[in-house]
């Protein structure tokens, strides 16, 4: 033990709930309750097991700490305050919920160091601490226990062992054997509308120790017990779910054990009894100096393991490779150039999900860092390559996961490995079930995670599976999405150019939006990544200029043909491929004009989707192709047909409309 | 056994086993290996447990049969052919997964009556049973045994265990002891990727056991173990798992037991083989006619059983009430006229969240048939009303169902109430955490289901939660959905009338998206629902019109302000509500024009989220205020300040253009 022998554990624990309870008091907004009960449990975390040193917040063999039940903000707030990192300052802690602070309502890893991954949305946090466990037992494979050898430890409350999302997190991390991951669960018997008897029957324990896990419990507000079941949580080769028994509010007379804890302030009247309760006599956002010395003193013990980290890995033959990994710096990308050089001498006509394929074949070749998946649809997303084994509970060296049937978990475990860093995760799924995951989907474009997905199956071109099955919302309703880039190229040698800028994207994430069905070669030229752009002029009109046609992905090939039937009849017309709008979005004025053209322009969107939101490029008096119902169960060619997207069906519209 | 005695149930099971294989066949397309695994366990169901009678799909009484593999599509299509329903015929069969087919690739409830429920999307289907039980206990409480006594079947594979939202589903079939819920699960240890121990570890028994579950296994390939296991699970009073090992592709020579028989055809050599294995010697689609006789046979037997129930109907004292609620006709409306009308003399500044409470009060009031909930937000949400005290496993009469933290799960149970007749669902979460349900949205969507989800905290408008918490894209995304109309509403009227026009709404789900913080009155006039046109006039240009301001929800009050100010600098502007965009769309294009102004006019929208898809309603030329990015923490004031949402920011930028 660490700890400063004059300071009890308790009153280390007792300066979290005070800082919890004034932080939320003087914002008047926020939610006391957790940290207030899981302070004593967090207080021998930081103490005895937590690896991390405050001086560097993201130093590579960190453990990482991720609190799941996100709404405890305080809890991370105080500890990282209390531990010594550089901020969050007491006045960012004074400043809780304010538009100037760090501590926002919710801990967002892009503005504190300390906060491992932004959580909140209940269930999240938890499965992203699976997929950091992924990364660090893979990095391990690979870089060997002098530099990879940490743990990641999760602090949960029932909200995020009730949400689906948990299914999946505790399938997927007991099967893959994560022994290094541990969850403390706030086990406190309260959720927002009451006790959780209201809603809830489960044994929590005996599902977990169904799916391969180990589960202990503890006293939550007894330091000896919490030590012994953490301890024994450590010694498991299983991964970890520890039953912390607690009372919400801890330490509030009045409230304490109720709902009223969980999500307001407790009042300036109870917070005056919790400090008599607490015997804490100090006023607001007072820490005494010989309090703050015992915490600060647990942040100065892991310099020590840092030093020594360093140590070996500066004499490590894999330094120079295993900096670069964790940098998020990519290779030199001459493979990614030699395969579209190649692929353009002779490029065959094919569904741009075997065009990814192709694509990752050299990418995954060249890049150690791709971790790739799907859940459960590996031929249909065609995400695996010759170079990715597969990675299990026997060989964590392998680099392509067998997701399972977990769409939401997976997602989530792409962005626990893109935070974790060291690796750039993929994954598949069909587009339309995006639906499942896309709450991960919109954390990692919150969190700028560099997270690819790989979603198949893009439009009613897939055929007969029919409406549950057809995208009709989802490219816009994701391009909507603030920082998700949607791609959704053309032919073999575009989807090859979206691969490049998804991987070269280490701000946020893509989702790359492929067909089923193959499509004919329509680009030649690869000395220029045109899809850096976001659209780019295909095909230049012979006649005189009446139209632009606007297409993406697999009716690009379908703006071809009308643009040849337009020329027939004399109508000079343009053919855009606008692979990825968010692109396209941020070019100039100049560029955008000189592309869609102006008024005089007759501009025409085409896109198998919903035709929601395409008059951002054709103005209202453009025309826009596309399906605003649901879809249906045939062949490719009668449902095109079906929805009048052939060039004999759109042609003469856009002849009716020229007059 | 009403089974004929000539014809085993083996060969029953075969004839659903060749139909199955031929029409994948024939479509080149589809999943033969579920059905043919299935076909005996569905043979023993249908003959021994399952209450229907194919003469009269919609039976009140009838006995729920959920396929939630849809995959395995068509297991029900030969069921309901064989047994003597209207449709499927043959000739449907023989067009499976073409357009003209009611057999589409996956089951649709609105092509076909003796579906239940449009599966697909794994998991769901299982979530919507748990819904359908619910409201057979719910009704049975109301209406007593002789009008409602039946129970409710799934099939489900094991993706449909595997997904996320199974754990929901297992936790709220358990914790309200849905005795009469049982659930046959398809356990051939195969998923698309290979084997299940691919992905795997779980023992799936204990998980379920430790949600109050009971289960049973048994032999899925042996009549009378799986009629002894169904017996245990209709006797046992929890709800049941019942696991039916089995193989996949049942007969098949050399692809039996492998997931090569689970997406694709077998091919016409497999298919001759299998013939071989099983003894069935006819020619694609033909059934022999004593094999038919002994499936109709099984049909007829649920006449005598309808009968009974219609003879104690018919005399029944609720008869009336009973089959107005089945309808789905609502009572007379007074109620919320009076409501309006009362509400009209004193209307508060409150947040429309509180106003839809308040219009629940009176809706709960006066339609029996509304059943609430909230995914652990009751308090937020304001979807408790005095009226609805809650449904438990010792009460079924209640109203109120706590769904737990399971946002997924209630959508889905949503669906299956409305689904199963009799109940008009609503259920409330964040607006932010559709991305959680969203999958069950789309899926009321396209079944038709009237579904009304409470979607409270609808914008940057809840404040200090931030940006995890802060709706952005998700007003925009819902309106990209087909068939789903999004309310956002202005003030306490609006929000009335908006909850009128969901109720009315028999055709399809609504999404109510609601305030956090108070908005002040802006209708005063009730005489007319100005909401029923998507798109309303609230206040003219008192100036020369030079401006029309389109808002929604909380912005509408902003839009005022601005309007306000234009006028004091001699700007003439319109200020358009725009509660409900998909109502506006689809009103005739005099009306769109009167209300939005000619090309003369600058069109601006102002909504507190994304600007996407704005350009529908202010053209190119037009200004659009709204939210690009995501949110942040912070008071709500900041906020608006921040993002430039108040009339200080806005009306010098709309002087600017107007030049």
């Amino acid at each position: 033990m660490a700890v400063s022998e004059k300071i009890s554990e308790k009153t280390m624990a007792n300066a979290i709930r005070a800082l919890s309870m004034d932080a939320v008091q003087a914002a008047n907004s926020g939610h006391p309750g957790m940290p207030m009960g899981m302070a004593d449990v967090a207080t021998v975390l930081f103490s005895d097991f937590l690896k991390f040193d405050p001086k560097a917040p993201k130093w590579a063999d960190r453990d990482r700490f991720v609190l799941s039940a996100g709404h405890g903000s305080m809890l991370i707030y105080s500890l990282l305050h209390l531990t010594g990192y550089e901020r969050p300052t007491l006045q960012d802690i004074k400043d809780f919920r304010q538009l100037s602070s760090p501590c926002a309502g919710h801990p967002e890893n892009f503005k504190l160091e300390g906060v491992e991954a932004t959580t909140g949305p209940l269930g999240q946090g938890f499965a992203m601490a699976v997929g950091m466990a992924i990364a660090e037992r893979h990095l391990n494979a690979h870089f060997g226990d002098d530099l990879v050898d940490h743990k990641t430890w999760v602090i949960a409350g029932d909200g995020c062992l009730m949400e689906a999302i948990n299914h999946e997190a505790v399938g997927l991390g007991g099967h893959l054997g994560l022994g290094r991951l541990n969850v403390l669960w706030d086990d406190n018997g309260i959720t927002i509308d009451g006790g959780t008897e209201l809603s809830t029957s489960e044994d929590i324990p005996a599902r977990y120790r169904a799916s391969g896990w180990h589960v202990v419990s503890c006293d939550g507000h007894d330091f000896d017990d919490i030590r012994r079941a953490l301890k024994e949580a450590e010694a498991d080769p299983r991964p970890s779910l520890i039953a912390c028994k607690t009372i919400i509010g801890y330490g509030a007379p009045t409230k304490q054990g109720t709902s009223a804890t969980h999500g307001a302030p407790l009042g300036d009247e109870e917070i005056a009894g919790t400090r008599d309760a607490l015997g804490w006599e100090h006023e607001p956002f007072v820490v005494p100096d010989d309090v703050r010395a015992a915490w600060q003193a647990l942040g100065e013990k892991g310099a020590a393991a840092h030093n020594a980290w360093n140590a070996r890995l500066s004499s490590h033959a894999d330094k120079a490779e295993f900096e670069r990994r964790m940098s998020g710096a990519l290779p030199d990308d001459s493979a990614m150039q030699d395969y579209l050089e190649e692929l353009a001498k002779d490029q065959p006509k094919v569904a741009t999900r075997k065009a990814s394929e192709m694509a990752l074949g050299a990418i995954t070749a060249a890049l150690p860092e791709m971790v790739g998946g799907s859940a459960d649809l590996t031929g249909s997303n065609n995400t695996k390559t010759s170079s990715t084994k597969p990675l299990t509970k026997d060989d964590y060296s392998g680099r392509y996961i067998y997701y399972g049937i977990r769409e939401f978990g997976m997602a989530a475990a792409m962005n626990g490995m893109a935070l974790h860093g060291g690796i750039i995760p993929y994954g598949g799924t069909f587009l339309v079930f995006t639906d499942y995951c896309r709450g991960a989907m919109r954390l990692s474009a919150i969190q700028n995670t560099r997270a690819i997905y790989v979603m198949t199956h893009d439009s009613i071109g897939l055929g007969e599976d029919g409406p549950t099955h057809q995208p009709i919302e989802h490219v816009q309703s994701l391009r909507a999405m603030p920082n998700m880039h949607v791609f959704r190229p053309a032919d073999a040698i575009e989807t090859a150019e979206c691969w490049a800028l998804a991987i070269k994207r280490s701000e946020g994430p893509s989702t790359l939006a492929l067909t089923r069905q193959g499509l004919p070669p329509l680009r030649h030229d690869v000395s220029v990544n045109l899809c850096e752009k976001g659209a780019y002029l295909l095909k230049s009109a012979e006649n005189t200029k009446r139209v632009v046609l606007v297409a993406t992905g697999s009716e690009v090939s379908l703006a071809m043909g009308i643009a040849a039937e337009l020329e027939t009849n004399g109508v000079g017309a343009d053919v855009v491929s606008m692979p990825c709008t968010e692109l396209f979005d941020a070019q100039s004025d100049d560029y955008k004009s000189e592309l869609l053209g102006g008024d005089d322009i007759l501009r025409v969107s085409i896109e198998a989707g919903t035709t929601f939101g395409w008059e951002r490029y054709t103005g209202l008096n453009g025309l826009r192709f596309g399906i605003d119902s649901f879809g249906a169960s045939a062949p490719i060619n009668d449902l095109f047909e079906h929805f009048g997207l052939t060039a004999d069906a759109i042609t003469p519209q856009i002849m009716a409309k020229l007059g």
